[in-house]
């Protein structure tokens, strides 16, 4: 082959080869795009109690985990990974002193459910959601407008720390 | 009226009324005895959150309120009193430290629910408790045997102190 042949061919292959590199790094992009709900749930409320939890710190929170019946039924049974169409959601409130409890047992001890804070989901689909562990998140404020992205982006980091498929919760019998 | 006869008159009256005040007594106690809980209603782990709360002092506890399709209903449309046929149900654990998350957080704040400790039941039947405002009470041990006597009789007089038919919970929406 002559030089200039070789040269041209090699060019053209180096060309190619970016081409490729580019697009495929465009299409990685696209795809590993977190992808965040924008709608809540419907009939949420009328889920099945997974658990219940409370943090304190900076939150000073209840939180009550319900479950679709897909999901529900994989806590219950204890199967990991949780299967696509599981959708968990984390209702949290305030966790605040109820007076009329502390009267009763004559001492400052009964905390109950504020005003609700957020509601918090998890949807399951390991191929939309492939970015983010099959997981989609999603936050919605206690009017039910959506999380700011800077809140949303919280969410995977966080729960790729969890040991059970990005679930912090457990079934509480 | 000669008074002998007088005397035995009053006496014979005084008897009667005695022997009725007995008689009213008696059936007094039978009606108002309290009836408790003697089985555990089925299914009442896949009923619908109502709320949650914590209790500190001697309990250091978890609690998820879950109510059947009646209760949940009232509790829900905010009925009272309660329907003849509604169910709640109260589930205790354990409040405890969450290790695990805690090491996520980096701060010692979460607190999941730990080992069971108690299932309490409230079924309402105006007429079946009607000496106990409505309600019959039940408290099964986490072995699901039932609670002992001085258990189950401490539950009416606490709950005629809630100002809501008995029931110190709210729903959380």
């Amino acid at each position: 082959m002559k030089p200039k042949r070789a040269l041209a061919i090699a060019v053209a292959t180096l060309a190619s080869v970016i081409a490729q590199l580019v697009t495929a790094s465009g299409q990685a992009d696209e795809n590993s795009a977190p992808v965040y709900l924008t709608e809540i749930p419907s009939g949420y409320r009328d889920w099945k109690l997974i658990s219940v939890a409370h943090e304190e710190g900076n939150l000073h929170s209840f939180a009550a985990m319900l479950g679709n019946d897909v999901a529900f039924k994989a806590f219950r049974d204890g199967t990991l990974p949780y299967p696509d169409g599981s959708i968990i959601a984390a209702l949290h409130y305030g966790h605040v002193a109820s007076e009329e409890n502390d009267k009763v047992f004559g001492d400052p001890q009964s905390f109950v459910p504020g005003p609700p804070s957020n509601t918090q989901f998890m949807v399951k689909d390991s191929k939309k959601y492939a970015a983010t562990g099959g997981w989609g998140f999603g936050h919605f404020n206690k009017d039910g407008s959506l999380g700011t992205d800077a809140q949303l982006k919280t969410c995977f980091p966080c729960h790729a720390k969890a040991s059970r498929d990005f679930v912090f919760t457990n079934y509480a019998p």
